[in-house]
């Protein structure tokens, strides 16, 4: 058995409790919270340890799966325990992998451990999902589309404006575009052109609508280069219809070979994000920890991870009723 | 450079050539034909071996791509060569696929090569695809769609009905089908249920089209089993209007997490089968040439290639743009 530690528990804690539960290979050892370790109540009544105790159990846990955010906690956090464990993580912010990267990378090897970063959807299954399609068709145009799904950040954005009390936005893919790539015609897009951005308020009490609707369609970056929708509900409504966190998309490549025109799609439609992306990230644990095994260190993505690694099946399975 | 040599020269042969001619890391060093060589003539003035000769090009050849059928010729060649070369084929007899694996492990072995084994799109991509959609949904039901596209097992077996001058079987999933999977149902398919057979016959003069049309919706395994409809058609109607060799399909995976539905989707749609083929044969030759280069020997498939060995990218670029 794969002895699992979870850190941060949050909805991708979770998620990864509920995947590591579900797998015939691996235990659940410990969930390290900074909270009051008393406070916290688990799905599978996992024990939960304080943050601070994390080194006492370098000997009870192969792969520590690290439950935070991209923004402040994973770059500090991720190479801080690569160095006593091996790690997983699922950091998004784009521009920075290089450097978080590079980071996890001499912690890791300094500690003969490795980490896998970056393992969710996107980056992750959409990154693994580019590449294949790209070494099919290199002579092609990749496009991805995200949606319809709950953005955290847009959200998170509306929810500073002024008399704003609560706000869920959906990223939302406009069809005839996705219809415009499957058909070979390889379109320049606008960001306009590939998603429409649908808001749902709770405002203040009293609070001006107007002012709320145009300082969210305004909103540089966010807003501003999309065409967006503003709709004002009740928190009762928000909490009933809207307390979801669906998401999904679909990565295109059309391309040509030879002559013939060729397109690959790779498209997820999730009901809940956080618990997908905990069940990718409990399946590249797997990974780790043969990597690991087999003596390799070092930061990882799952451009370098054999897809056989995240699978429970034997050789002789995969061969006989996969491949 | 990485120099290849192709084995065989017909459309999937063509391909390849084609898709090495493209890629920038890789030459093509030689096509070998078990036809007269100066018979054959390459689309990009390649130079054409007899088979015979191939043994003295083992120093000038890094990967070898085989490109013949399953039937007969891999399950001799493969192992014959991977005893010499890296080899690649595209052995699709799914059943046989255990043995023909332990065959060419073995040779590998014996010769420090790397052989890797069905590398087309199904088994192939699709298989992958299949492998990263359980890995993320273990509690749910996998399902495989072909097509719209051509099969050349079923257009020949209507090829050998008397009476049959020429053919092209089309096999055609049914859309709604695959809808119920989208939405979650897991339902559990009969083949009739899954795909429709749709047949282009030429028939000799004279002969008698009632019988050809009810030996083919007959046929036990081949069409029995689904609906199927056949349309009688000049051979000017076929050459003009089915010389294509189309494919594509999908894979499709729904399944639990935590309580949440979701589902994973991989589609193909080609305008040439054996062109797409030959273009992931190549890209596996790119893979075949690094394991080996690691010190790596024995039978492979995509299952064990990291994902980036496929890639002409560095780790930089893959890092700050793919992922």
């Amino acid at each position: 058995m794969i002895r699992i530690g979870i850190v941060g528990y949050g909805n991708l804690g979770r998620g990864v409790e509920s995947a590591v539960n579900h797998a015939e290979d691996m235990e659940l050892a410990a969930v390290f919270t900074r909270r009051d370790p008393s406070g916290v109540e688990t799905l599978t009544a996992a024990p939960v340890m304080a943050y601070s105790e994390i080194d006492k159990m370098q000997d009870a846990i192969d792969v520590l799966i690290i439950c935070g955010g991209s923004a402040t906690d994973l770059p500090e956090t991720t190479p801080e325990l690569a160095a006593k464990f091996n790690v997983i993580d699922s950091f998004d912010t784009h521009a920075n992998i290089p450097e978080h990267y590079a980071n996890v990378d001499k912690a890791a090897k300094a500690g003969g451990k490795v980490g896998i970063i970056s393992c969710g959807w996107d980056p992750g299954y959409f990154s693994i999902a580019r590449l294949y399609a790209e070494a099919a068709l290199p002579n092609g145009e990749s496009y991805t589309f995200w949606g319809r799904g709950v953005s955290q950040g847009h959200s998170d954005a509306i929810r500073r404006i002024e008399g704003v009390k609560d706000a869920r936005q959906y990223t939302v893919p406009i069809e005839s575009a996705l219809d415009r790539v499957r058909a070979g015609e390889h379109p320049e897009f606008t960001a306009r052109e590939m998603h429409l951005r649908d808001c749902y308020v709770v405002a203040e009490e009293g609070a001006d609508l107007e002012a709320i609707e145009q300082a969210i369609k305004t909103m540089p970056n966010y807003f501003e280069p999309y065409d967006t929708t503003v709709t004002f509900i009740t928190q009762e409504e928000l909490d009933r219809d809207h307390s979801g966190l669906p998401h999904g998309g679909s990565v295109l490549r059309a391309g040509d070979t030879g002559g013939y025109n060729n397109t690959v799609e790779f498209s997820l439609n999730l009901e809940s994000n956080p618990f997908f992306t905990g069940s990718i990230l409990t399946a590249a644990a797997r990974a780790a920890y043969i990597m690991n095994s087999e003596g390799q260190c070092g930061a990882k993505t799952l451009f370098d991870v054999p897809p056989a690694y995240l699978s429970t099946h034997t050789r002789e399975d995969l061969l006989a009723h996969m491949l």
